[in-house]
Order: structure tokens, then sequence, then C-alpha cells
């Protein structure tokens, strides 16, 4: 028996923005009898991730694709690796049955073929939504947790100031950072952001960049206190701007720099007199350097979860064919909160 | 009975590079005789610390100078406070008796009258020449030691770059690598320079700067394995070569950034995306934290230099006069190790 798999590839390297025409879609088909003695496993993908870093592997050359498996160079033409939710169909790895519910790396195609020694685990869903387990319970969310309490090492009352606050990441800082007892602010694109992050996620202020014309003064007026940690999902001059506020100790934890992303030309040039005087730490981190916090980080978050005191916030396209229009949307701004695609239209395909 | 005292000030703010022009020499006279009740203490400065961190507090504003002591404006006019060696005159200060050594916070001039709350202590040379207790035993001593031991925080074979290597702190930064086990290249600004840092200070290797078009290619030359540690003093783009050739989980410590203070335009780009994948850390900081390592930097680098292990670099001109011609000389690379003035011109005014 056999399935024909349509998955994303990219067409060339693409070295600034990317557009629907640096994409196509190809199809292929799978078999769905393993060869005697494989321990591939093959699954139906349900939900798949979809994140600003996978540009940075889809450039001609990045000095730093030798450094990690999430830098690792994705090659035009061949099918691209994301972080989702998939069903067993098939398994010749003994770790895995029929009917498994998994997460971990699959692909951005309809199926995926998971060779041993992928990062792959059973998922319990918990009773959660399985687009929870991409989001706020996957590695959006433990990056937001590792990245603010393991990075930022926070204390009680500090005042934290989050760029990009309603991406996949931000918003779930934000919570966080209240949850603790920080004083918050958030940046974010729009008005509508904005009073999301106000509104829903309880953050104490938020403010649309765009209407901004001098970072430093509005982060000024918004913390008149200073900026003890910046969590940094921009770079750029916003990174400037935040350093140029910050207090003595502040902390910079630099979790990705999506301004700088689409244009190399486009660089934060932080004032190191300031990170001298000030003692200002800037750290760059993966969460997949945290794996060992795992186990905190989804009981915590269930806790909020089931308590109803954090808030998912979900930006979900369908559809094999909305993978690359989701990808460049989040250049642009498009999505709010965690931006992934479901693969799986009908109910009984992500049945639990 | 009065002393006539020579000292320097500033005429106006010096917003770029220091000029002669921009000092004069004040004099004034100081009662030898206390009021009663008094707890100043009246002291005959020996040698003064020239250091580049002084410019900045020259600067007509800067937006870290209510952040530390080591960043307060300096006001034209003024008598200018530096890290020196002193012999007490006249104490009102029942820590201090007549002729006790001192060292800490005195002034650019010839005698300093010292406010009771001023960092100062009682000095025991331990066989050493003052002057070392203004360098290799002094602040300049203590920021290597804690910049790189608590900073840095080595292990043994890692591969280290400093930046100003035959400057005050570079050069001991240098030696304190190489004894803890490190691979270490230094760069500097002269063939007599680099020499120096090979040949006397027992570096791995070392290069001249300004004979390098293309600090990228430099460094990886110099570095093909790539660099754990970099000890940064100057900024710039010898910050941005550094971080273009860190490995993963590399560290940056900021101790200065001297090619930016004479230039408020010039910055460091460090490529922010290299930060993210190599989980880059860039830290300021300040000596004036690390007290608390005071004593164990003492008995170590006593230690070493008794066994012949660590060898001192002093640069000494002589008399209150030549204190602005030093200053302005480190910013041009004339002084070769650690900068100090020396104030008493009788072998009997030190005499221990």
């Amino acid at each position: 028996m056999e399935v024909s798999s349509r998955y994303v590839v990219t067409k060339a390297h693409i070295d600034g923005a990317p557009k629907e025409s640096d994409f196509e879609l190809k199809s292929e088909s799978i078999s769905l009898l393993l060869d005697s003695g494989s321990n591939d496993v093959i699954v139906k993908n349900l939900f798949v991730s979809i994140d600003p870093y996978q540009l940075n592997r889809m450039k001609s050359q990045s000095s730093s694709q030798i450094y990690s498996t999430l830098a690792a160079a994705i090659n035009p033409g061949e099918a691209i690796d994301a972080y989702g939710v998939a069903k067993v169909l098939v398994s010749g790895n003994p770790e895995f049955q029929k009917d498994d519910l998994v997460v971990g790396f699959i692909t951005w195609g309809d199926y995926s073929v998971i060779k041993p020694g992928a990062m792959l685990r059973k998922l319990d869903p918990m009773g959660f939504p399985l687009s929870h387990h991409v989001g706020i319970l996957g590695f959006s969310g433990l990056t937001a947790y590792v990245g603010f309490f393991e990075v930022c090492k926070p204390k009680k009352g500090e005042k934290v100031f989050v760029s990009a606050a309603s991406g996949s990441v931000g918003n779930l800082v934000g919570q966080y950072a209240k949850l603790f007892g920080c004083y918050v602010v958030g940046s974010a694109g729009s008005t509508e952001k904005v009073q999301i992050l106000k509104e829903k996620l309880g953050f104490d202020d938020a403010f649309n960049y765009k209407e901004e014309s001098d970072l430093k003064a509005t982060l000024r007026r918004y913390f008149p206190d200073g900026i003890d940690i910046y969590f940094d999902n921009v770079g750029a001059e916003m990174q400037e701007a935040a350093i140029a506020n910050m207090n003595v100790f502040g902390r910079v934890a630099v979790c990705g720099v999506i301004s700088e992303y689409t244009d190399s030309g486009r660089k934060a040039t932080p004032d190191m007199i300031d990170i001298v005087y000030r003692r200002i730490k800037i750290q760059g981190f993966l969460v997949t350097d945290f794996l060992n916090v795992y186990a905190d980080f989804i009981s915590t978050t269930c806790d909020h979860l089931r308590a109803g005191k954090m808030h998912t916030l979900e930006d979900i396209s369908t559809g094999v064919e909305s993978i690359p229009s989701s990808l460049i949307g989040l250049f642009s701004g498009h999505n709010i909160g965690k931006k992934m695609v479901q693969l799986a239209y009908s109910p009984i395909d992500i049945e639990v």
C-alpha cells in the first residue's frame, strides 16, 4: 500500500525576504510496507510548526550552520524538517506503534518517514488540543521558559521588555514574567496585537513599534526606572534602544533577531561603553541546550493552563500548500501568536 | 605649615581624542594643619595610574555616568581622582598614621586631601616595588584576574584571544591564561609590542593589527579551531572579527572598548545570528564588583611574581606635568604595559 505525500521544498537558496516563488510543492509515493529490518517510522503529519529560524537554514551560507541542528542547511529540492505532531501509520521501531501520537522533528509535508535517531517521542496530549503541543507545550513554550528563567534569571519585581511580544515565543515570555511577578511591557506591530497583549495576556503595557520614531525615547517613556531584562526576538535598532535604557546588571537574552534574518546588512550596534559601565550581559541561546528543564517546563505550564493563568495564541493555517505563505507571513508580522499549519483536514485524522 | 600642590584639570569637556590643550596644571596651597575634628588624610602622592576609562569621565555626557564611581563625571577645573599609591603626611583618621603607605583613590597631583569614605587602605608593599601596587597588584591586575577567571570562566586548553594585549590589563590576562593552561594569542599595535608578548610574556602567538587588513581572516589564521574566550579591550571591528571566529559557548568579556572612547560613531556590530546559534555570551564588567576576590588575587599573583612566573610591564613617566601626555598617549598606543606617573622624584620620598 502506498500514500501520496506532498511536501514543500525551496527551489534555490533564499538570501533576502522569502516569497512564494522561492518554494514549490513536490509529491512522492511512500510505501507503507517497510523493508524487513527497517527501523523507520512512517507518520501522518498533523500539525507542523512554522518558525522564523527556518529562513536562516535556507540561506546560501550561514557561518553558524555547523553549530546546531537548528541551523543545519536546508538544501534546495529536499524535504524540510520541522517540529510538529504526527500519528504513527507504520513502525519498524519498537519504541513506536501504529496509531501512537508522536511529537518531534517531522517534515513540512503530508507524511514523514522518520529515521532512527531523529528527535521524536510519544505524545500524551494530557487533555490539551494537539496544537498546544506544537506551541505552548512544544519548543516555542520551552524556548520562552528556558530563555526567561534560565538565561535571564529574573528576580521578582524586575522590569522586563519583550519584543515581538505577540509572536510564538514573546507572548509566552510575557506571560511567564507576569506570573513570576515582573513588570512587563511588550512591543508588537499593530494596534490589534497591542490590544491582545494588554487585554488578553495581561501585559502591564504594550506599544506598536511602527508608530514610534525614536525607540530609545519610547522605551524611556515605558520604563522610567529602566529595563532589567530584555528578551530580544528582533535585534537591530530595538536591541540598541533596549540596551540604552538598561539598568545596571541588565540581561539581554537573544532568542532571535527576526529583523536581521531578511536583511544581512541590518545589525544591532549596542553601545559597548554602556555594556561595560552597566555590566550588561548579552547572551544568545538555543532551546536545545536546555532539554534538561523539559519536565519542569511541562508541569509548570500545564498547571498554569489548567488554572486558566496562561492563555494560548495560535495562528493556524491548513494544508501543506499554505506552508510557504505561512513562513513568508512571519517576516511581515502576519501571524498573531504561534504560527502552525494543520495537515489533516478530517477530524478523524486527528482524533486522539 | 603648608605645601604647594600642582594638579591636573580639564579645561572643558573632551568629546574626541584628548590633546595637551584640553588640560592645565593648577596649583593650590594645602595646609598640613588639620582643623580639629577633621577626619581628612593628607598624603604625598607617589604613583598615580593613568587609565583609558578616565577619558569617558571627561566627556560632556555619558549615559552611564550614574552607574559607577568609575564613570562619575570629571568636571572641568576640578581635581581628578585616580588609583595610586601615596604616603600619609597628616591624618585625622584613626585608621591612618603619619608615614603610612596607602593605596586607593588619590588625585592626579602632587598631594591629595582624602575625605572620609574614600576608597583608601594601608599598603604593605610585601617587598615589591611601589609601582607594582599600582599595576600588577593594583586595579589593573585585579581587573585582569576577575575578568579572566570570574567573567570568562576559562577551562584548561581553551583558546583565548586578547586585544590591546600589551596594555595594562591585556598583558596580565594573557599571562594568567597561559599559567592556567590556555592557548593565548594577543593583538597589539607595533612589532616591538608583538615581540614582547611572544618573547617576554610567553604568549603562544601575537600579531600587529595595524598590518592586517581583514581582521576576520587574520583571526581565522591564528585560531584555526576557533576562539573560546575573547578578552575585549578595544571594541569595534576587532570585536566583530573575534565573534565571527568564536566557538559554540564562546565568551566575550568586555573590559574596555578603547577604540570607541575617542570616536562615539565607531561601534561594534557583532553578528547576532552567530551569537544565537553559537550561544555566545557578551558581558561587560567592572573590577569594583569583584572586590571579594581581592585576597585570592593578591596571594595568587604574589606567588606567581615570587616564582618568576609572571612579568611586569610598566611604563612610568615622572612629574605631574607629564600626566596629560601620558593619558593622551594611551589613545595612540604609546604605552607598553601599565602606564603610570611617578610624582616623587627623590628616592627618600618613596623609601618604604
